[in-house]
């Protein structure tokens, strides 16, 4: 629908309507009123109809929104489903909880190979998916053209490899590693998880909650 | 600093600054301009000579920002450096990456224990840490007085656990399940971490790419 006025905000918080939606379908729900989304969301009703009037035609005055066609169309909007060849560097912990954790496939995202420098994991299956030597990078990706990198490996790594992956068709990186790879490339789609920065939130948030406690009152 | 002044989407972007400065201290940067600062960072200096305003007093006209001051001037804002005891709910593939790989001492955060439901994880230590039983947790509280909950545990679990942890004295929650905890506390601080919703926003990006790729024109 009307993409073209969408901003970035709103689409940062298509994925959690896509979830709210996906269990209103799920628990038989056909219609909700922004009022009940809100208070299931904790967003407000007026910010919800503000978000969905993006993609225009869904709610009707009075009537509330179609569950399943709204799921849908957010489906569209955020491209879920279409497949592609994913792959993942750096079989450590992180990668190896990231691969266990997360449904890719739901989301269209073919994890067809893994890859680590530690020779102990090489050959190693997790999830059916095998961990190759990361010296092996380039070749399988020209035999196999996957599309997506996955990067759990240490910032001082991730820079050159990203430049590799990019040379070899990789368009898109979901990127635990602490270096910020936006910053190299335009054309490229990067989505960065700092977990560090999100811990530093919690942070924040307690300390603040702390202050107010001490009858400093709350700032916005 | 002028704190009352702070939007939350400074905030959002503190401890990236703050992770900037901890590497240009390291490196043995004394001082350094907006100018530079937005190079590295990929943002525009006037955006940082914004958000750094906030706090006041830190960058001098011609001179930059003094890169230690700010630094700690940072550090104090988050709340970072006040031990607080913490503990970790489901020591399943998730919670022990998130505890292997983390950094929590460096933030402030002790990690003085996990929980799990699966009995073949209790006793094990994981980075000297014990797992115990999760029948266990609010006994431990009492004793041990945590005031932080990493929660990697199913969304199912979170929502009931989530109550019997704030009743025993947990003020904080680094909130790895799906489900959103903030909607139902008002007092408690809350940093949920969707991996889900950022696998979406990826797919969002690669899609949007694709389509100016295909001649569209890239829409804001």
């Amino acid at each position: 629908m009307a993409k073209g006025n969408v901003s970035l905000s709103v689409i940062r918080r298509l994925p959690r309507y896509h979830r709210f939606l996906r269990e209103l379908a799920e628990g038989g729900v056909v219609r909700i009123s922004s009022g009940d989304l809100s208070k299931r969301m904790g967003l407000t009703a007026s910010q919800i109809r503000q978000d969905l009037n993006c993609f225009g035609g869904f709610g009707q005055q009075g009537y509330g929104y179609n569950v399943k066609a709204l799921y849908e169309e957010i489906s569209k909007i955020l491209g879920l489903g279409i497949s592609r060849k994913t792959i993942l560097i750096g079989a450590g912990n992180l990668g190896r909880a990231v691969t266990q954790h997360m449904d890719f496939s739901a989301r269209g995202f073919e994890l067809i190979g893994m890859f680590d420098v530690n020779p102990e994991l090489i050959g190693e299956k997790i999830g059916g998916v095998e961990i190759y030597d990361s010296s092996y990078i380039a070749e399988f990706c020209e035999k196999h053209h996957p599309t997506i990198a996955i990067l759990c490996i240490p910032k001082e790594a991730a820079k050159e490899l990203a430049k590799v992956l990019v040379s070899h068709g990789i368009k898109g990186f979901w990127n635990f590693s602490h270096y910020d790879l936006a910053i190299d490339y335009d054309d490229i789609a990067v989505e960065n998880v700092h977990l560090g920065d999100s811990l530093s939130i919690l942070c924040y948030r307690v300390h603040e909650l702390e202050n107010s406690d001490e009858g400093a009152p709350a700032e916005k």
